[in-house]
């Protein structure tokens, strides 16, 4: 149906997508992040089909991204939360927020505001190196490929 | 054909998702950050129809992600630059290669490895806090919406 997968690329970006890069899913992921849970919460955030949501929930469960738990026992009911891994694509939801905010707000301006509880700012994404602790510019970085591209 | 836009949701992840969202445009992104600049290279590179290649690398341009400029008068040629707006997507390109380094790469590990140039260090990409300094978790984070999700 779908032709290529993403994840026959040797490439690490490839493979996220392939799992997150469906329509919808990494709005299911933003909705997580924005502290939703139950289906309906997300059938309401999102102007989908229901069956839709339940395979993209499924998908994001299979890949450990969201965990399903159960929140009452009779009838049974189950949420879905961010597990560790899932909290690892914080900075992919950041960062996608904040080129919206500048690129695409428009007059009316940025629609959501994120702000650290700590300290009242407002987070952004950036890509920094652990060594020497600078933000890394993409042209100040080089890529090696470790394994070839051409598979046997 | 596609239904309900992305951008139609009031929503800065959705708006960057309408741009970027579909399938193989971020790869094309990601090609650029790895210094691929003419069409036969993104075409090398990906296993996409040239049609689909030339559509993606419009929408790219169309929303300044790209910049399209001669580099041969006769006959002419062109080659696709990242802008300023486009390496401002490199927290999520970067956040989405380690994801996948993280989760995706098996055995073999991680097919690429990015390194910055000027002290050899390896890039994240992290959301931090502009005000403290810090790193922020999600959960230490809290959204609001500035502009009602309701619209006349």
């Amino acid at each position: 149906m779908r032709g290529i997968q993403l994840s026959d690329l040797n490439c690490s970006v490839a493979r996220t997508l392939d799992v997150v890069g469906e329509r919808w899913t990494l709005l299911v992921v933003r909705d997580a992040f924005n502290g939703k849970r139950r289906f309906e919460e997300f059938a309401q955030s999102l102007p989908i089909a229901r069956n839709i949501l339940t395979a993209r929930l499924n998908t994001l469960v299979e890949h450990g991204i969201l965990a399903r738990e159960p929140y009452q026992q009779r009838p049974e009911r189950f949420e879905y939360r961010l597990t560790d891994a899932g909290r690892e694509l914080y900075p992919v939801i950041i960062g996608l927020l904040q080129w919206g905010d500048r690129h695409l707000a428009g007059e009316a301006g940025p629609p959501l505001e994120v702000t650290h509880k700590a300290c009242g700012g407002h987070p952004e994404a950036r890509v920094v190196c652990p060594d020497c602790g600078e933000e890394v510019d993409p042209r100040a970085a080089r890529g090696r490929y470790l394994i070839s591209e051409v598979s046997g």
